[in-house]
C-alpha cells in the first residue's frame, strides 16, 4: 500500500534526520526589513520538514528564552507571517539585554540550555547586532560544553551598519533610504523659504559611534549646490568655529544652509555635543537633541532663523520607503541562515558579500561568530571629504547601491497594511526562571 | 488658403480677447503639492491660449512681483514643468512677506499694478493661505480702484488645514498621510522595545493654532489598544497632571504609550507648552520642542524611558508618500483657478466641496475672497474625544478620504525625482522698487 509506505518513510526520515525545533529571537534597536529576515526564514524553514518542526519566536527576544516564553508560530495565519515581510519593529518583541559572560553568570546561559531541552530545540537564531552575535556565540560554545546539540546562527541586522565582515547590514539600506530622501525634499522646502524666512535646516539622525547614516543624506545632492550643505560625523571632531563659519559661507553663497548631523557628533574631548538623561541596558548613553543644539548655536552667532528635525524612530521604521535592494538582502540573509544549519554549518553569521559596485552585484557567504563577536566596523577615512563635512566619491560608490529601488507595502484605507499576529505561547515545561 | 484663414482667424482672436499675461505666486510655508497646483495651472492655461499669453510666477513669491523678478516659464523645458507635479516645496520660491493695510502702504499695492501693467499681466494668481488671500483680495480691490483690468484669484494651500470654506486644504492631505503612517510604522518600533527598554515614544508634529494635524495621526489607531495612545490638540487646555496619569495608565496596560503633539499645545493659560526665540515676518511665535519637554515631563515623574521625534519640514515635504487624494485635488485647484479666470470669475478662490463621506466624492467649486481673508477655521469640538486624547469617529470620517492612494513619484538612482527649473527672469522695465 502505498499511501502507509510513504507514511513509514516519512517517519523514518523524521527519525533519522532527528527534525528539531528552532527558537529565533530579535534583538536590540529593530529596522524597517528585520521582520522580513524573519519572513525568509519562516519560509525557507518551511522548504525543509525533515530538519525543522515548529519554529518558536522569542516573546522580547532572548528573554522569550530565559522565561519560556515561546510564540508558536504554527498557530498564526500564514498570511499574517507572510505580512512580516512589509511590517516594520520587531513583530515577536526585541529587547536590550545582554548576557553576562559566561564565568559570572553561567546560570542564564544553563537556563537557556535547558528550555532549549524542554521544547526539542536544535536550531538557535539570533537575528541582531553585535552584542547579539556574541551572545549566540557564547551560547554555542556553552551547548557544545554541556553536550547538548544546537545550531547557533547569528543573523545580521543594524541600522548602524557596525557589523564587521558583511558589507553592510541588513537594516541599513532603508534608513540610508529614508534619510536621502528627507534630506532632498526638506531641503527643497527650505530652497523655497530662504529669501524671508528659515535659512538653517538641521536634521538629526542615528549612528551612536559611526557616521553611516548621517554619510547617506549625502546622496541626495547631485550638484555640489545640492543639500545637504554640511555633514557632522561623529569621526570628525567638532568645531564650533569651523562649523559656524561654513554655515555662514553656504547661507552667503547659497542662501540657505542644510546640515545633516549624526546623534553621535563629539568634540575633541570625545564628548557628545548633547547627551540626553538615559543610559540604555548595555550601558550606552541615549542621545538625541544635537540638531537643536546645533541651532541656538548658529542663532546666537549668526542669528539665522532656522527649523530642526529630530527623525528618531521614524527613520528606522520606515518600511513605507524601504530599499528594495535592502528588503531583498533582508530576506535573504534570513533564508540563508537556514540553508547555512541545513548545510550543517554552526556558529556562523550570514554576511552579504559585495561582488561589484557597478553593476551592483552581491551574494550571501557566512563567517565565524568567533571572529565577528564585539567587533564594531567603523566607517573608513576616505569616506570623509577632505573638509570633514561631507563624503567623498568612494562612499558615494558604497552607499549608492544599498538604496536603489523601492519595495512599497500594501495599503488599505491609505494607510500600509501591517501583520498582526496572536503571539500564542506554547505551554511551560519548567519552573520559573529566578534570576540571580 | 486654409492656412492663411486660420492664422487670420487666431490673431483675431487674441486681439479679440486680448490674451494677457499670468503671474503666479507661491506664499507662506510650502507643502508637498503646491507644485502640483503649479503645475495643473500651468497645462491648464496651455489649453487656452486665447486668454493667456505668457505665464511669470513670482521669484520668491509676492517679492517677485515687488522686484520685478519675474521667472518667464516659457523658457523652462517642458519636461521640468511636467515634473513640478511630483517635486516638493516651492519651486519658484515662496515668502513669508505679508503686505501691510491698503491705507497705511498704498506704495506696495501701487507698485504691484505698476509691475504688472509694465509685463501685460492681466491675470494675479496667488497660492498661499489666509494671510495670501487677504492679500490677493487687496489687490484686487486696488485694481479696480485704480482700473487697471485684473482677474485675481487666490487658490488655497496650507498644510494647516485652517483655511474656511473649502473642505479641506491641498497639502493638508499628504501631511495627515505622512504623520499617520509615521504614527504607525513608529508604533510597531516601540511596541517591539518596550518590554526592557524604551516606553515613551513622542512624535512633535505641526499645527500652530489648530489640532488637524495631530488628529490625522489617530488614523493610525485600528484597535482601542494601537498608537497613538494620546494625542495633545492645541484646542484642549494642557493640564500636566492629567497628562501623566494617562500615560501611566497607557504604559500599565498596553506596556507602552504613543504620544503625538502639536506644536501648539498651550496650557490653560495659552502659553505655548515650549516657545522657540523666533517670530516669523507675520509675527507668529515659532514653535518647536515640545516634544522634549513632554519627554522630560514624563521621565520626571514616571522615571520611563523615553524617544522623541520632531518631523518638522519632513513632514510637509514628504512627497514620496504624498495622498494620491491630495495630488488629484491639488492640481484640481490649479486648473479650477485657470477656469475659473476663462469663465469671467474675479476676487474669488477655488474650494474642494465634499459630497460625500463614502464613497468620498467631492467637486471645486468657489467663493469669494471677500469672504475668506483673515478667517481661520478651528478644528470642531466633536472631533476631540470626551477625555480629551484622541479624535472621534466623526473626526475619522472627515479625516480618512484624504489620505486615501499613493502617488509614487519617479526615482532615479534610489532617490525621487524632481524638477530642475532655469528660473530665468523676464528683462526688468521699471525701476527698482524702493520700500518706505
Amino acid at each position: 500500500m502505498p499511501q502507509q509506505f510513504t507514511l513509514f518513510h516519512s517517519l523514518l526520515d523524521r527519525d533519522v534526520m532527528s527534525a528539531k525545533n528552532i527558537f529565533y529571537a530579535q534583538s536590540g534597536g529593530v529596522t524597517a526589513v528585520i521582520n522580513t529576515t524573519a519572513c525568509g526564514l519562516i519560509e525557507t524553514a518551511a522548504q525543509y520538514p525533515q530538519y525543522f518542526d515548529k519554529i518558536y519566536a522569542g516573546n522580547n527576544g532572548i528573554l522569550g528564552a530565559l522565561h519560556e516564553e515561546l510564540i508558536d508560530l504554527s498557530q498564526e495565519d500564514p498570511q499574517q507571517l507572510a505580512a512580516l515581510k512589509h511590517t516594520p519593529g520587531g513583530a515577536f518583541g526585541s529587547c536590550r539585554y545582554k548576557l553576562k559572560c559566561l564565568t559570572n553568570n553561567r546560570a542564564e546561559y544553563q537556563r537557556l540550555v535547558d528550555v532549549f531541552a524542554a521544547h526539542n530545540i536544535g536550531y538557535f537564531f539570533y537575528n541582531g547586532g553585535g552584542d547579539s552575535q556574541d551572545t549566540a556565540h557564547k551560547v554555542s560554545q556553552i551547548s557544545a560544553e554541556l553536550g547538548y546539540p544546537l545550531t547557533c546562527i547569528g543573523i545580521p541586522k543594524t541600522v548602524d551598519n557596525d557589523l564587521p565582515f558583511t558589507d553592510h547590514c541588513p537594516g541599513f539600506g532603508s534608513v540610508a533610504k529614508y534619510v536621502a530622501i528627507s534630506t532632498r525634499e526638506a531641503g527643497l522646502d527650505i530652497a523655497s523659504m530662504c529669501k524671508t524666512s528659515t535659512k538653517i535646516f538641521i536634521l538629526e539622525v542615528m549612528g551612536r559611534h559611526a557616521g553611516w547614516i548621517a554619510a547617506a543624506a549625502g546622496l541626495a545632492q547631485e550638484n555640489p549646490s545640492d543639500p545637504p550643505h554640511l555633514i557632522i560625523f561623529p569621526e570628525v571632531d567638532f568645531d564650533a568655529n569651523i562649523f559656524l563659519q561654513q554655515v555662514q559661507h553656504t547661507v552667503e553663497t547659497q542662501g540657505y544652509c542644510v546640515i545633516v548631523v549624526s546623534e553621535g557628533a563629539r568634540d575633541a574631548s570625545g564628548k557628545f555635543l548633547s547627551e540626553g538623561a538615559n543610559r540604555d541596558a548595555f550601558g550606552h548613553v541615549q542621545l538625541g537633541g544635537v540638531a537643536p543644539y546645533l541651532a541656538q548655536l548658529i542663532q546666537q552667532k549668526h542669528g539665522y532663523k532656522y527649523h530642526w528635525a529630530v527623525a528618531d524612530y521614524l527613520q528606522r521604521a520606515a518600511r513605507h520607503i524601504a530599499s528594495a535592494t535592502d528588503v531583498e538582502q533582508a530576506y535573504a540573509v534570513g533564508k540563508a541562515a537556514i540553508e547555512f544549519a541545513v548545510a550543517g554549518y554552526n556558529a556562523v553569521m550570514p554576511i552579504v558579500i559585495r561582488e561589484s559596485d557597478h553593476p551592483y552585484r552581491w551574494h550571501i557567504d557566512q563567517v565565524p561568530l568567533a571572529e565577528v563577536a564585539n567587533q564594531e566596523r567603523v566607517m573608513p577615512k576616505e569616506f570623509i571629504s577632505a573638509n570633514g563635512f561631507h563624503i567623498t566619491d568612494a562612499a558615494r560608490r558604497y552607499l549608492a547601491p544599498l538604496i536603489q529601488g523601492e519595495d512599497y507595502p500594501p495599503y488599505h484605507q491609505g494607510l500600509p497594511v501591517v501583520a498582526r499576529l496572536k503571539k500564542i505561547c506554547v505551554a511551560k515545561k519548567l519552573p520559573a526562571f529566578e534570576k540571580k
